[in-house]
Order: C-alpha cells, then sequence, then structure tokens
C-alpha cells in the first residue's frame, strides 16, 4: 500500500471563537494514488477520527501516533478492503486541539516558546473542518468522492455537508449523532471535571511534570464505559475476579482500603488496564478540547433546522448505527436520515445488529465493511442489493432500505 | 406521628470478613406503636435505606441526619400512607459502614481515640442484616411483618430473606437485583477511583482536613447519572445552557479552558449543585465501604443457586421495579420473582412504567404506595386487585400478576 505521512503547515490559523493561532499544523496520512481529478470524478476518500483517534488509520506504526499500537481502521482502509486503497486515495488528519502531531495545547506557542495548554483556543467541529479543507487544498485535492466517519468523527462528516456541500459526493457518518443527548453530555461533563480536579492537572499548566494521570484515567475509564455495552460488558467479564486481589502494575490508581477483602474484578482490571494505556497516549487538556467539541457540535447551530442545515447538501448519506450503542443511538441515526430526505439528499440508514455498543464501528469490520464498500462504489443507489445478499448469509440481517430515490 | 430515634450500642461485632470492633453503635428512627406479638401477628416494618441514605424516612429532621433536608421516604411512610404508621411500627437503622450516626470509618476507634478511616473493616450487607437484627433485639423486636428496601436497601431485604428465612412474613426488595451486572460494577469501580485519586483522600486519613471533596464530588455525579434515565435527562435538562457561563459557588470543581466560550449546561448546573450537597453530607470512605457492599453483594453466594438461597424462606415476595432503570433493572427484578417462585415463595412483580430511572423508587410515590400498601396488608392474595384498578385509573397499567398461588 503506497502510504504517505507527513505533517502541513497551513499557517495563521482563525478559530470560530474569533482567537487565532500564528501556525496551525496538520499531520495526515493518506494511502493509495490520488488520480486527480477527470470530469468532475475524485477518487479521494476522507476519513475523520474519533474523540482521541489519530491520522494513523491503516498500516504500519508511525511516529505520530506513538503509544498507538496499531492503526485503528486496518480492518477497513487498506488493499482490497472496504475502502480500498488500490481504487480511493484516503486521507485522514489529525485535529487541532488533539495530539497526535497537529497542532493542540501540549505544542509549543511560538510567541511564548512554551506549551500552548490552556492558551490554546476553543476548538469546534466546523474549526476541524476548515483546517481538514485547507490541508486538502495544500494536498491538491478538491472534490471528494466521500467523507466517512465514526462517533465524533461522523459528526465531522455532517459538518462537511453542512459547511462544504458541494464538495463530496458521498457522506457516511457512522455510530453518530445530529447532537449529544442530555446523559451523554452529562457523563462527558463528569469526565471532564475529572481531570480538572486533579491537582496535577495545575490549571492545565502541567508539561514540565507527569500530568494528570489519575483524573484522565479516571475521564477515560468514564467514556469506556460508554463506548461498551450492558450486554457486551456483561459477556466480557460478568462478576468475575480477575483472579488476583493486588492491582496490576499498570494500574494508574491508589487501592481501596477493602481491596483485600473484595476480589479485583476482571471488569476492573480491563478499565484500569486500558486507562494505563491511555494516559500513556493521550494529552489531558487534548481531551478537554476535544470533548469539548464534541459537546459543542450541534447540526441545526446557525439554521432553523437539521434538514436546513442539510438543505444545500448536493451528494447522498448513509447512516450507519449499532443497535447496542447507547452513546449514539440508532434513533439518533435514523433521526439525521430523515433530516437528510427532507433537505433533499438520497440517504439509507443501515442498523447494524451488534451487542458491542458505540465499539462496534471499530470492532465489527464485517459487518461495517460491506455495506460502506457498496456505498461508496454506487452510493443509494446500489447498497440495498449488496447488503442485504451480504448480511443475510450470516443469519444478522442489517437494515438497509431505500429512504428516497431521485 | 409517634417517632423515636436513638442509637442503641450492640457491644463488640464481628464483621463477616473475620474482623472486629470493640463496639457496634446503631442509629435508628422507629414511627407508629409496637403492638408487640400476639398469636405470631407482628405489626413492625422495617425499612432498609439505600447507599447513602439514612434511618431518617419519615417525618421531622434529627440529628443524625445533618445535611440531610428532609426525610427519604417522607411520601410512603407516615399516618395514613402506604407504609401507615397508625397501624405499622416502623424501623430503620442506619448501616454500619455508614456516617448517619451509625459506626463506621469517621466514627472513633476507641482503641486509639481516632477515627477508624480505613482501619474499620470492610462490610457487606449482610452485616448490616445481622446489626439489624441485633438492634431489633434489642427493641424487644422478634417477628416482622415485611422487611421493605429500595436499590441496595432491596438486596438488604433479600438478606433478610436468606439469612433470617423464619422471621418476617413479607419481603419487598425495590428496584433491586439478586447482584449488580458488569457495567454497573464498573461504574462504581470508576466512582471509588475518582475518591481514591484525589489526593486529599490520603489513603482515607484526613478528619482533621477537607477531605477529598473532588474526588466524592466526581463519585457521586457517576452515581447521580445511574440513578436517571436517558429519557428523564433528555427530559429535564436537554442540552439547554443554564444562562450562565460561570460555574456557581456551589461548584465543588475548577472551571476547564474552554469554560468561558461554550455553555454551561442544566445538566452541568445539576449535577454540580447535587455533587456540592453531597459533598457536604456523606463521608467518602463511608461511599467506598459501602459501594463495596453493594457491589459484592450476590443472593446465590454460598448456595448453589438464587432459587437455592431463597430455599428456607417461609414467607411471600413482592418485587418492584422501574421501566426507565437501568442501574437495576426490570429484567432482575423478574428473575428474582422467578427464584421466589422456584424456592416455593409466593411472589408477585410489579413493573412500574416510569421514565425517572432507578429513582423512581423515590419520586415516584404515587406509583410506589398502592401496591405497596396492597401487599403490606394482604400479600399476594390481594395485591393483584387493589393495584390494577389504580394504575389503569391514570393510564399507566403496571403490571402486577400473581406469579404464584399456594
Amino acid at each position: 500500500m503506497n502510504t504517505e505521512s507527513g505533517v502541513v503547515s497551513l499557517g495563521a490559523f482563525e478559530f470560530e471563537c474569533g482567537e487565532s493561532i500564528p501556525e496551525l499544523e496538520m499531520a495526515y496520512e493518506a494511502y493509495g494514488e490520488f488520480e486527480g481529478e477527470s470530469g468532475g470524478e475524485s477518487n479521494v476518500v476522507l476519513v475523520c477520527h474519533a474523540l482521541t483517534g489519530s491520522a494513523h488509520v491503516a498500516g504500519e506504526g508511525d511516529s505520530n501516533t506513538a503509544g498507538q499500537a496499531r492503526a485503528w481502521w486496518d480492518d477497513i482502509v487498506g488493499p482490497g478492503k472496504a475502502i480500498d486503497t488500490t481504487e480511493y486515495y484516503v486521507v485522514c488528519a489529525n485535529v487541532p486541539g488533539s495530539c497526535y502531531g497537529s497542532t493542540g495545547p501540549a505544542s509549543e506557542n511560538p510567541e511564548t516558546g512554551e506549551p500552548y495548554g490552556t492558551e490554546f483556543p476553543p476548538v469546534t467541529v466546523g474549526d476541524w473542518t476548515r483546517a481538514q479543507r485547507a490541508l486538502l487544498d495544500e494536498l491538491g485535492v478538491g472534490r471528494l468522492r466521500a467523507v466517512v466517519g465514526g462517533s465524533v468523527g461522523g459528526m465531522n462528516a455532517l459538518e462537511w455537508a453542512t459547511r462544504f456541500p458541494d464538495d463530496a459526493d458521498l457522506v457516511v457518518p457512522i455510530a453518530a449523532a445530529a447532537r449529544l443527548d442530555a446523559q451523554v453530555l452529562g457523563l462527558d461533563a463528569i469526565a471532564r471535571r475529572a481531570i480538572t480536579s486533579d491537582p496535577a492537572w495545575n490549571g492545565g499548566d502541567y508539561y514540565d511534570g507527569p500530568g494528570p494521570e489519575r483524573g484522565l484515567a479516571v475521564a477515560r475509564q468514564i467514556g469506556h464505559v460508554t463506548y461498551l455495552s450492558k450486554d457486551s460488558m456483561a459477556r466480557k467479564f460478568g462478576r468475575r475476579s480477575a483472579g488476583r486481589t493486588a492491582r496490576p502494575a499498570e494500574s494508574p490508581f491508589p487501592s481501596d482500603p477493602t481491596t483485600g477483602y473484595f476480589p479485583y474484578r476482571e471488569v476492573e482490571s480491563y478499565l484500569d488496564y486500558n486507562a494505563g494505556r491511555f494516559t500513556d497516549r493521550f494529552d489531558a487538556n487534548s481531551f478537554l478540547y476535544l470533548s469539548r467539541a464534541m459537546d459543542n457540535y450541534d447540526l441545526a447551530a446557525g439554521y432553523d433546522s437539521d434538514a436546513d442545515a442539510l438543505a444545500a447538501f448536493d451528494g447522498e448519506a448513509m447512516l450507519m448505527s449499532f443497535t447496542g450503542d447507547w452513546h449514539f443511538t440508532v434513533e439518533q441515526s435514523e433521526h439525521l436520515a430523515n433530516a437528510f430526505e427532507r433537505a433533499g439528499a438520497p440517504a439509507v440508514h443501515h442498523v447494524v445488529e451488534s451487542d458491542h455498543g458505540h465499539d462496534a464501528f471499530l470492532v465489527e469490520p464485517g459487518k461495517v465493511g460491506p455495506p460502506l464498500r457498496d456505498f461508496l462504489a454506487a452510493g443509494v443507489a446500489g447498497s440495498a442489493v449488496t447488503d442485504t445478499g451480504e448480511d443475510d448469509s450470516d443469519g444478522r440481517v442489517g437494515r438497509l432500505g431505500p429512504r428516497h430515490r431521485p
């Protein structure tokens, strides 16, 4: 697979909030060959990463993603895979505010020579989208075949339909929503409080020390539970003891007083292990900034309705959702499909039966890949046929009804 | 209403873990008149409180419950109410390990003259039940008409059926379960980590200072979200701004960097306000101990099955659950009803339609009261009739099928 990775400077960048930074760098990776534009046809697919993701979608490791052992969508993007890099030129950029090579709170502020910390401007999904547009311009890419993203990356894809409605043939928001609901807003707010309550956060000024590792670990654990489903947690962990009373070395937490008497359960072991890995790889201030961007995203902001926000969109949309996902629900994707429809954009909504919760978009490539491949190839015109056939074959029937035929 | 409140010393107490304390004090309240025992009939109802509850079930305030503005089940317990104190003698005791008058981590260890802190023995729901039995003995109460409890108080009621199977005519576990599932275990574990990660927790030794207020606030907020439902949060808060950008004075948390740009939402305001009130009234170590007791509770522990654990129970049971409750689910109560049935104990399961989540057992007295009143009066023999009539009248039909008729 032909792979590029690099960091492109976009120069000065003004954020939606009105604040600017003198230089925005965007780390990106790209796979496959850009075929240029001929007759309005594009072979470019922009992939948008989730909250704590990076540009490293596929292939081998890369220096911008230290600590991420594995590309996050390697089962979906590659030669012969659903987003086939022998056919498409696939680009993914780390969003502004993150910590995987693009400019964010941990980056040096050239005006002070110190990390930005909380001097970094508040960032929005709109800022991500404008920065991606500017990066693609630098790469010589005009039109896109598709913008595809999962979770808040799906909100990022929606923002493309709103902000650059003529630029993509297709948008594919996966496990996404027009806006978060109050329950998830509450949990995200609690996660941020866990970070800012850690004295090591120190008002965001911690880059000369270990940082708020425990607060960030608690924040991650809260998030992690929202990515799983009740059923998947029951199946994976139940109430089983992890077979040891002591916390493992990788646990970032002190023991509570009754640890010696009560079992250390598998669910705790899993959450502790993953939180420990996460704090090694992610910046706490970036977590605060990106989580705020996600919470603030509202498709209808500045418009009369979700459909109104999509009214100018000139392409087609596929929504994909997962039955066990309580972070971004099936109902929220169905609502989006209806909004595209009302806006006059052909749309399909593919509901995947899965008890993997929100994580399904990452861990169920066998269910995500086939409808995605088909939609990229033929849009709403082709999707129903291939998909129904494929899903029937394993006994789990996804729904992919044409909601609108032009 | 005739009200007693007091603290009874039970002398030395050995916990299930094998550790002992030299003196266990139990704070209790009682309402109504104890009629003694005649012909095996009892008019005593033991009420078991939830995780952070107190003995102050009904009536006016009391010195043991500083900070609790209001009795927690005053709509249910009182003269002419569902648990009618003109008929029943209603007793509630603060559980060992708590901080509302019964001995717990914040109490003075007579051997050192200092608070127990984490020297307090790990406590279990079984310990609570044995301590309640000993307290009732001190009060001259032998048999009980009923043991009624909500949430972990419902687990406490189940433990009565297992440990003292001849002592109560009726048990009423409300919004309870035979054991917590992995999702809730995970969230509880995260809440404990928020406390122990707060440097002010200091290994449990903080009684000469302010204590881990922020960690406890985060823990409470996590719990709080599990007490509400997605629907009730959407209805109560939506994505609305609380109409001010600054955090209120009662918020125990520092602001995150983008607070000035993004709205302070109603859901945050609600969680912050309630967390601030909670940290004023509850001890962080007690939270750790009681949360562990709840997580550890398993009806079948030491038995072959849940039904086996209930095999000796000589009375009848009513389970009550709430459709919007994802902490203790309808399915878990249905499972319990089946377990009672298999154990040969007459049981009914009353499912209340409510989107209030787990909190419904506290905030829906109009739905909880009628079936409870009827079950206390007549057991499974009378419950179906009254209940169906009452529930139909407001258009929300609860299900109360006789599952077993002797």
